[in-house]
């Protein structure tokens, strides 16, 4: 099977300039199939803010009103995603600029209200993605870049998360391609020692993270992730690697830095 | 060859709710291959004030500054455009929403600076349009949805007026399809007596364009959309129509409404 690089990337990325210039140049020089999935960064919140959008938080999570659909739809699917697409272009990988209502890629239901109601926030049908359009972007030669944002099937454009998006692509293309997720985050990878940015575990399988577990080494921050990471996995993702975005280019030959998860 | 329809709708089909709803519904249940032009509305106009971005505007025509350049990415791109791409979702119609950067489909330049600076706005270089990434889209049953923003190859995207891409699309598109062109606009077609609605004239070919210029008949403002559709029927496309975007059903039979030039 061909490789294939599911990339996610958020804010320490997507809010500095010279990161994301950075980033791009080595993500257009990937030779591989390639698609990459952004997060929103702090823009949204900062043109919120001038629009006069308050942002709701219940139990520290934020709640998408009408308005703030509105706002995401246009920073997240417009701003960030199309500049990323216009940047790749200069740098000679042709890419397409994706929700996941285009070519009703990745459809989604509003989370169903239980003790919150999240407002329009989606939940990924995950048995229900129009892979073969994604399929026929990569087999054409043209990268799909992906914005976190689904829609219901009614009408509704949906904030999802892009974590989960990257992972749900990753998921339903890996029964066609040798597949490697990697979550680009703020660290190198995942650390024995939180304080130690040289501490980076280059591998945990399932056995190595239930002895890591055991000893109580791990950040609990980092857990969700590594839970996500064996999910895919068992799903049928190849390896997940988790680090930073600036070892992008060593991250996608054998040798890699980062924590590889598989 | 297969029929093709290139339709452009503007300020008064985006900018009420009801009108758009009623236009997509229409478009939707086109059988034939199609393709939508929209442009911006005021929206953006809106959404810049409350951001305090101010219009400025040289001889009557607005220049699109770094700030209105990211404004109107946002408004036309993302918030425009994917909520058009949502409702077609909705209404079974599998659309893609697009600018000119993706998939390099429409590669423009900055327009160069003379007397005025119009500032990031683009002019379409007509002979590189990507058309092979239209059709493949068209051919897997997936209908494109243009915003009316081009990019230049070096990262930037450019503010482009969306008749010209809409002519650009058609002329393009002309080798290959059997392309009508359709402008929606606010009046029923081009009229004998600007002051009544009932005054439509039903077809216009060159020798009838000549006599309606002699007779100074025409309304001063429709005699640039005329040359245009002449220009893109020189081109190559096959018909032009002019008319209001209620009409559009039957503007996709061999009965039509509005204006037929050809």
């Amino acid at each position: 099977m061909d490789k294939l690089f599911v990339i996610k990337i958020g804010g320490n990325v997507i809010d500095n300039e010279e990161n994301l210039s950075s980033f791009l140049q080595s993500f257009a020089s990937i030779q591989s199939n390639k698609i990459l999935v952004h997060g929103g960064g702090k823009i949204a919140t900062k043109i919120g803010e001038q629009l006069g959008i308050k942002s709701n938080y219940i139990n520290g999570r934020r709640i998408t009103d009408d308005d703030t659909i509105d706002l995401v739809t246009m920073v997240y699917g417009g701003l960030v995603n199309k500049k990323i697409v216009a940047h790749l272009q200069a740098k000679s990988c042709n890419s397409i600029g994706l929700t996941g209502a285009d070519a009703n890629i990745i459809p989604a239901t509003k989370r169903p209200v239980k003790e919150v109601d999240f407002g329009w926030v989606g939940d990924v049908y995950n048995d229900q993605l129009k892979i073969d359009n994604v399929q026929l972007f990569l087999e054409s030669g043209i990268t799909p870049v992906f914005a976190p944002l689904t829609h219901d099937g009614n009408g509704h454009i949906l904030n999802t998360n892009a974590d989960t998006i990257a992972s749900s692509l990753a998921i339903a293309l890996s029964k066609d391609y040798d597949v490697r997720l990697i979550y680009c985050f703020e660290k190198k990878g995942v650390l024995e020692n939180v304080n130690d940015e040289n501490s980076v575990i280059r591998n945990i399988n399932k056995e190595k993270y239930r002895q890591l577990l055991q000893e109580q080494k791990l950040f609990e921050g980092i857990i969700p992730k590594i839970d996500n990471a064996f999910a895919a996995i068992d799903a049928g993702v190849k390896e997940v690697l988790i680090g930073d975005a600036k070892d992008l280019l060593k991250n996608t030959t054998d040798e890699t830095e980062g924590t590889l998860i598989n």
